[in-house]
Formats: structure tokens, C-alpha cells, sequence
């Protein structure tokens, strides 16, 4: 369960980890943990079985939109073929969604990924909103307002 | 209660909405509805009545800081002048955290507005951490593994 233990560690997940089991759904919150540990992991298989058949990926930034569960694991296994990792910063959950903060690095650069979940009524992920926001400089007109860190 | 309306209208709300009044701490979600009913109104008196003394702003993206009530209400009366709307697409929320997916409208175009919030003992917002993703081009690899909308 090292799903489990990542996003506990975060301090931020509170109390949404149960343990899951095969078979019975846990928690939103434990079904993302896992969803990102498998990535992490690259273990394709306990990741695409967290996934609806009819999962549906959307990034609003780009509009790209995979639909399906085989393409999706397609789209993850083969398009991000790099040596990249990712850490879990924030877990909150509610009913059958969640929203994660992940920190994803590679090549010794990194960047926030966000992502909003929805849960089917059988626990499985079946929809994906994912948000990568890039750094930007902040407007002059405010700069007088706010401190930088 | 137009936060509270807004946020059931979105469907995603889901059973975290509880009518809060003076004294008397809401649910996360409430608050963060509240808070946004605040800003679309231009009321900076309720919207400082949610914030914790000691409330903390930052933005990861450009690094900027917000340290405090005041300052943080100064920020934003003075900061934002356009006649920009919002309308509150997410709101997920678990004990004293809460993330939203806002909408912001300003002169024609719009944006994904992305909130962390936690809340302190007495239910104000204490913490905010805000993401503005922009649009941006898919990578050429991997347009073949997704489609466009």
C-alpha cells in the first residue's frame, strides 16, 4: 500500500485513506493515492484497474480528450516515455471526487500537476481534468501588493 | 446565499453545503462558496469576515506572497479593477480544506482559476494557494495518442 503511505505522508490527506482492498472500493482519496503510485511504479496493470472502462481524460489547456480506458493507458505508457517521478502534496476528497496536487519531476526541473477525479459507483476513476500550470510573471500593477518567496 | 446556490448549481458540490451564519463555523465548502459570492460582489467586508488574521497567499507560479488580512484585502480591491466575473465551477472539500475550479471572465475571454484552501480552528481561511493555468500546445509526440475538443 504505498499509496497509502505517500499520501499519508503528505500530513494533507487527512483522514480519507482506508485501506482498500481487491474487490471492495476505498475511498476516494485511498483510489488516487493508489492511481499515482502505480504511475509512479509504471505497473500499467494495477493503474488500469483502477480506470472505468469508459474513462474519459480531458486537459482544459490543450482541449486534448482521450476517451476509454485502453487508450488512456496507451496515452500514459507510451506518451510520457521519460525518466520522470512524482510526489504526492495534497490529497482532498468528497464522496466519489478527488483532487490532487502532485509534484512531477524529471531531469532536474519540476512542476505542479493538478488534478480534479471522479469516481463511478463501482470506485473506478472515470474522469480525469488534469491542469499543468507553468510559472508566469506577475503583472507590474501589482507588484506593489505582493511580497515574492 | 447566493455562494451556497452557486455551488449546489454546479451539481459537484455535492453534500458538503451547510447553511452557515454569523458565529457559527461552516462546513469548508460553505466557506469557500461564500467566499467566492463575496469576490464576485465586490463585498471585500464579507470577504474579509472568512479570513483568518494570519491568513497566508501565495501563488506557486509566480512566487508572489500576500502575508495577512489587510494586506491580502488590499490585494484584491486594489489588485484586480477589471470588471471580472467568476463562477465557481468545483468545489471539493474535506475537514478544514477545500479546492475550487473557478471560472474567471474578463473583456471576452476566460480562464481556469484553480484554489487550496485550508481553514484554521474557527473556520476562517488561513491558507490560499492559487494556480491560473494558461493554454498551451501538446507536445507533437504524443498527439497521436489523443484527441482534440
Amino acid at each position: 500500500m504505498s499509496g497509502a503511505e505517500q499520501a499519508a505522508g503528505t500530513g494533507q490527506a487527512g483522514s480519507a485513506g482506508q485501506a482498500g482492498s481487491a474487490g471492495q472500493a476505498g475511498s476516494a482519496g485511498q483510489v488516487v493515492a493508489d492511481y499515482w503510485a502505480a504511475a509512479e511504479a509504471r505497473d500499467w496493470a494495477a493503474y488500469g484497474a483502477l480506470l472505468a472502462e469508459d474513462v474519459v481524460y480531458e486537459v482544459p489547456q490543450t482541449r486534448e480528450r482521450v476517451t476509454g480506458r485502453e487508450a488512456y493507458l496507451r496515452f500514459n505508457a507510451e506518451g510520457f516515455p521519460g525518466d520522470w517521478h512524482l510526489a504526492v502534496q495534497r490529497v482532498v476528497s468528497q464522496d466519489r471526487a478527488a483532487v490532487t496536487m502532485i509534484e512531477f519531476s524529471e531531469g532536474g526541473t519540476s512542476q505542479f500537476g493538478l488534478c480534479f477525479f471522479d469516481l463511478d459507483e463501482d470506485g473506478r476513476i472515470v474522469r480525469i481534468t488534469d491542469f499543468w500550470p507553468d510559472p508566469y510573471e506577475p503583472p507590474a500593477g501589482r507588484a506593489h501588493l505582493a511580497g515574492r518567496y
